[in-house]
Parts: structure tokens; sequence; C-alpha cells
């Protein structure tokens, strides 16, 4: 059986790649660049003010200038004023353009103004003091921002700063989330003893969206071969990914991996040396959609989910990829079986700073009402073993 | 001046009350709860087949029985069967109810089966393997969410298993966020070289939305109190929450915290004891809504919104007071001013598991360029002091 690194590697050799878009700079928050942002002016662009106050020429206070007439007034986004005589200054706004002639800037506090002269209280001026200079944070030109970056709020400003009213990012995955399984039934709908209610599907979609994937669908298909025939064909056609919950298991009912390969979507593994999940199952379609057909148990579902699924959408929307967190754990962990073992765990911080993962095992794979207030879980290597308190290993993330 | 922690107390004594809503499972991923949440049925509801195999009474296995009729097969969804006879056993799937008359699963891989006879092949079958039995992970009417908790895809995976098709959450607060200044233009439209590129608008629209706030509009305004007037009496109309950008330092054509005033917002604050930021203005209308008005240059505007805005809104939408994170200094960061200062900051994990802050200084406020790659910032408190490396703060994420 396959070990999730090595699933990783093969997940990886077969994703679809996601193609460009062009999205207004206001909606592209969360996506990731595919291309680079280059500095299109200096930054600053001019010799800008940074506090409010009065600009002078240095040079006329080390000659003993105190007293100084007000010119006038440069406010932000005005063009620049030409400071008229060594003894005048210009009242400036933080923003403004340094007007001309002038190299400091005192600050508001530091002045006194009546009649139209400004006198000044500070003990020493000098030169470009409180003036942000042009191109001393990035000339024209350079490299701002790179492709494969995802874009945080930072980026965004950088990316505006730019000019740019529109910005090449990848294209969103369009998913869809297919749950199977006759037992299901919708919340509120009335429920009999022997069905279950359908809570895997709403649980995928909402961590899709939480990663900043929009374009999500939902789908629900009963055990009928037939039936999952035509939607998955359905599906095939209209998506990028597919992600099914259920009926990925050795049963005689389990009618997924079947169909699926009937449809022409050829199986590149199924199940890996892991607890939860060993029954993933991940395939590639000739059209290019790729199917990851997901245990359905509810931590099954969760686990494979952030730990294959979404890694694999970020990766298809080209992001760099980002080294793995991680994290010690705060308790002794055994793990019984010779597979890689994925331990449920709140994260809490020390008064050292120093972030701890706190087990919180479930009760069989069934069991999802002890995940309420879990953060993710880590990855432990395969036992027969007992992990000690301090025992560092990778941390994902729900 | 006021410290960060007297802000915070003054915000948190000030902020309006969201209302409850009621959405649709599916949509409230991110939201947070505002009831609680209490188990349907046991859970599991039934005695559950845990492994696809066959279900049989452990008790004839224990008389010495190796071979059984398969009577029949029952799979999830479907009501159980009854065992007819101690020699006989039930094809199972995962997730089905298990038979009457029986009280284990023997694994598929762990029989052989010919001519409808499955002979065990396993050394033991003890009562209740395999079977996740009813009750076992929680029981009818516990509490498994409290009023408070934000809705990850566990708790959204709970929430729909407690047969619940809507759920009362917060409402999300409606913000818009206004830019001012007559130095902004758009990126994409022409600019002079003294006018600068409007990025922060964006940047704080991109944040925002990154959070999950969806409801969030965007406006801009130039230095005329008229209009400044004109449109902030309109948004206090309508949002819940006005975050503006630019116009609350001392000069002249800072128009902003005036017309506040004259429109009926009573400024409970403007000023922090902080490094950037300083001139932060916040303040509440006698009709609810409250208002930050957040300094003009990038990074300040940045620092104000995650250190204070953010989580303004998750505490007006109900959420728990959660523990802040700490994080160590990856390299000694000296602070000269007495305030308390925010230093962008770089995440990384070294082989102990252990996060350290690498800081990254920004050239002055009004360089944002450096904070491409920052994943937040952390809190200093005020010099003239060098902390040193593994010296541990808080930090806040963008």
């Amino acid at each position: 059986m396959l070990t999730p690194a090595e699933a990783d590697k093969l997940i990886a050799q077969h994703l679809p790649c996601l193609p460009i878009e062009s999205l207004p700079i206001a909606q592209a928050a969360g996506a990731v660049l595919r291309e680079n942002v280059y500095a299109e002016r200096d930054q600053p662009p001019f010799d800008r003010v940074a506090m409010d106050g009065i600009a002078l020429d240095s040079s006329a206070w080390r000659a003993g200038v105190r007293r100084l007439r007000i010119q006038g007034v440069q406010a932000a986004g005005d063009p620049p004023l030409t400071l008229e005589a060594r003894d005048a200054c210009i009242e400036v706004m933080t923003g403004a353009m340094l007007p001309h002639g002038c190299d400091a800037v005192v600050p508001v506090e530091q002045i006194e103004t009546k009649d139209g002269v400004a006198s000044i209280q500070s003990d020493v001026v000098e030169p470009w003091q409180n003036v942000h200079r042009r191109g001393s944070d990035s000339r024209q030109g350079a490299l701002l921002l790179s492709a494969g970056t995802r874009l945080s709020p930072p980026e965004i400003a950088i990316a505006a700063s730019a000019g740019m009213p529109r910005i090449r990012v990848s294209g969103q995955p369009a998913v869809v989330v297919v749950s199977s399984g006759n037992e299901l039934v919708e919340p509120g709908e009335p429920i009999l003893p022997h069905q279950v209610r359908r809570s895997n599907a709403y649980a995928v979609v909402a961590a899709l969206r939480r990663h900043g994937f929009q374009r999500v669908a939902d789908d629900h298909v009963p055990d009928d071969a037939a039936v999952i025939r035509s939607r998955l064909e359905f599906h095939l056609h209209t998506h990028d990914v597919l992600i099914l919950s259920g009926g990925v298991s050795m049963g005689r009912f389990d009618l997924i991996p079947k169909v699926l390969e009937e449809l022409g979507v050829r199986v590149v593994f199924h199940k890996i040396a892991q607890r939860p999940g060993k029954p993933l199952w991940f395939g590639v379609s000739q059209g290019g959609p790729a199917v990851f057909a997901l245990p359905g148990n509810p931590v099954s579902t969760l686990v494979c989910l952030a730990r294959y699924v979404v890694p694999a959408l970020f990766a298809a929307m080209g992001q760099k990829p980002t080294p793995p967190e991680k994290i010690a754990l705060a308790d002794a962990a055994t793990v019984s079986a010779p597979l890689t073992t994925f331990l449920p765990v709140r994260l809490e911080t020390d008064d050292w700073g120093r972030a701890w993962a706190i087990p919180c095992p479930t009760n069989g794979s069934g069991d999802f009402t002890s995940l309420a207030g879990t953060h993710g879980f880590v990855e432990l290597p395969p036992g027969p073993n007992t992990y000690p308190k301090g025992f560092v290993t990778r941390l994902h993330r729900w």
C-alpha cells in the first residue's frame, strides 16, 4: 500500500493545471498570482511629506533662522509649490509632495504659529527629516511580487499600488461535492432509526469555502449504479475536480470506483497506508478532471480533504510549495497500527510562545462530535510506537 | 494617550451587538453560533457496522461454528434484518445497522465465501468487534456546540448531524470602507507625479473578505467637507460599521473627525500610544454604527485593521474571546520610542516544531512593499528597549 508521501507525489503528477484568469484587483484576494508584478514607479514616487507640519529649507535653520513666513499650503494630491525665499516655509500635510526648494519637515507639534509666521520650537532640524524620499522603498521596474504567490491583503495593496486594475491569477477550480448512500437523510427531513443525517457534504463545502474556493457545487446520489453513472458523467463534463464522499470501501454496494472506471476515469491509486482514511481513491479522467473519492465516515472525510485535496487544489492553481507546518505534541500519543496515523488536535500557546498540539482522539473514525473545537490534526509515523510529549511532527489545519 | 489595551476596552464597551440570523447550514461556515446545538439522537443512532464484512452472533463462533450460511445482505440505509439462526450470517456494509440477533462483524478480508457460505479465517471473534455502538459518541440531548463558537468544518458536520437545516448565527456586519484624499488615483487610471495609487481600500476589503466578511462596500471621497458629510451621512444610515482610511492626522485638510462629530458620531478616542497607527480614531453614532477612522498610510491601515477592527467585528458577532496567539522573536528587535510598537513578521517553524517570528521592519510607515510575504505583526512593549531573540509576545495575523 502507498505511503502518504507516495500518494502526494502521484497526486502532483496527475493534477490538472488550471487556466489563467484576469480578475479586477478588488476580487483577487486569496487568489494565486500567475504573473510577476513590477513597480510602476519609484516608491514613494516623489519626496513625500511624512508628518503634518511645515516644509522648509534646512540650510536656513542652520543659518539661524527660527521664524518663517508661511507662504502657502501644500496638500496631499496637489502639484508641488515652490519655496519663494529661504525665510519662508510651506504648510504641508502628510502624504503631500515636498515643495520645490524644501528639504525638511518640522512637525506641527514643534512649531507655534501666529500672524502667518511659524516659530520653530525644536532643537534640531536635519536635512530630509520627516521626508519619505522618492524611491527609498523600491525603484521603478523592481520585482514586487512573483508568480505563485497567494494574494494576502499586503500583496493586494502592492498590486494596486503598481497600478494594476486587473491582475492575472489562477482560475478557481469548479468543484462538485457528491455524497452517496441510501442511508443519508437531509437535516430537517424526517428520519428513521436506521438512517443517518447527511453531514459530510456540508462539512466539505464549508471547508472549501473557508479556504476561499467559491465555485463549489453539491450533489447527492443514491446507491444505484445507473443514477451514479449518469450524475458522474455529467459532473465529469462540467467540473475540474470531483470530490466524492462515501462509497469507496470494499463492500458490494460500493459502486463508485467501478462506475468511475467505466466512465474513463483511470485509477491512480486506491488505499493509502493510513488511519483514518485508508480507502481514499484518486483517479483522473482523460478529459482532465481529477476525482477524489473520500471514505464516507466523517473524520476520514475531513482528514483526507485537508491532507490531500485542499493542497492539491492550491497546487493546481500554481501556488509555490510552502514548507509544512510542524508542531510538538503536548501529550504522548500511541500508534498501534503499522499505518501513518492522523490524530485530531487542539492548539494552545504556552507563556513561552511555544505552540502545542493537544491530542483529541476520536472514538473510532465515525465519531466526529469530539472534533468540535479542534484546529486540525497531526501526522504520526506508522507504529507500533509511543510518541512522547514534545515529539515534533506535521500539522494539518482543517 | 491611551495604551492599546485601554483602546481594546473602550472599543468593547461601545460595540454594536449584531442581530441573530437564521441561515441554511450550507451557508453558515465561518459564522458565529448564537444558539446551543444539542444532539438530536444518540450518536451513533444505532449499533453501526464499522467494516464491510459479515455480521454474526459471536456466541456461535465461541461454540465452534466457523462456516456460516449467508442469509442476506444488510446495506447502509436499509432497515435491519434479523438473523434467522446461529449458524447463519448476514453480509453487511460499513454504515449499515447491525442486524437483530448479531453482535459482531468479521471483515471481508478475514472470510472466504463459496456457494453462499462464509468461512471465517480470523483467530478470534469478540462480541461487539467492528461495531460502533449506539450512543458511544454522545447521547441524545447532549450539548454539542455552544453559542459563541465560530463554525469551522467539523462544527458544520456536527450541526448537520444534529438535524438542523437552518442554524441561528450572528448576522454579518454591513461594512463600508471609505478612502479619502485628493491624491489618490485608481489603478489603471492615468497618474501624475504628485498623485498616488488608491491601494489601501483594496487591501482593507481583501482582508475583510479573507476573514469571511461578505457584506463589504467600498467608497471614496475627495477632501471636500460637503461631499464627505453627505457620503458619511448616507453610510451611517445604511451600515453597521464604517472603516475610513486616511484623513485623521492633525493637518488642516484632515476634515473627517470634524464632519463625523457634526453628524452625531461621538468620539470615543483619538490616538493610541503606538507606532505605526498613532492617529487611530474611534467613535460611535447615536443610531448605533461604529466608526473606525484608520490612519492613511498603508502599513498603519493594515496594522490598525488587524489589531483593532477585525477582532471588534468578531466580538460584535458574539464570538467567545479566544486567547491571544503568542510567538518568540527570531531576532532581537529594538524599540526606540515610548510607544507600543507593531513589527511586521514572517513566520517560520524550526525542526523542533517551534514557530519563530522573523522581523521584517518597514522603511517608515509608508513603506508597504516590504510587507509582501509577511504573515502579520508582533506587538512590542514601549521602549526604549531591545527585546532579545526568544522574547515572547503577541502575534496578530493580517
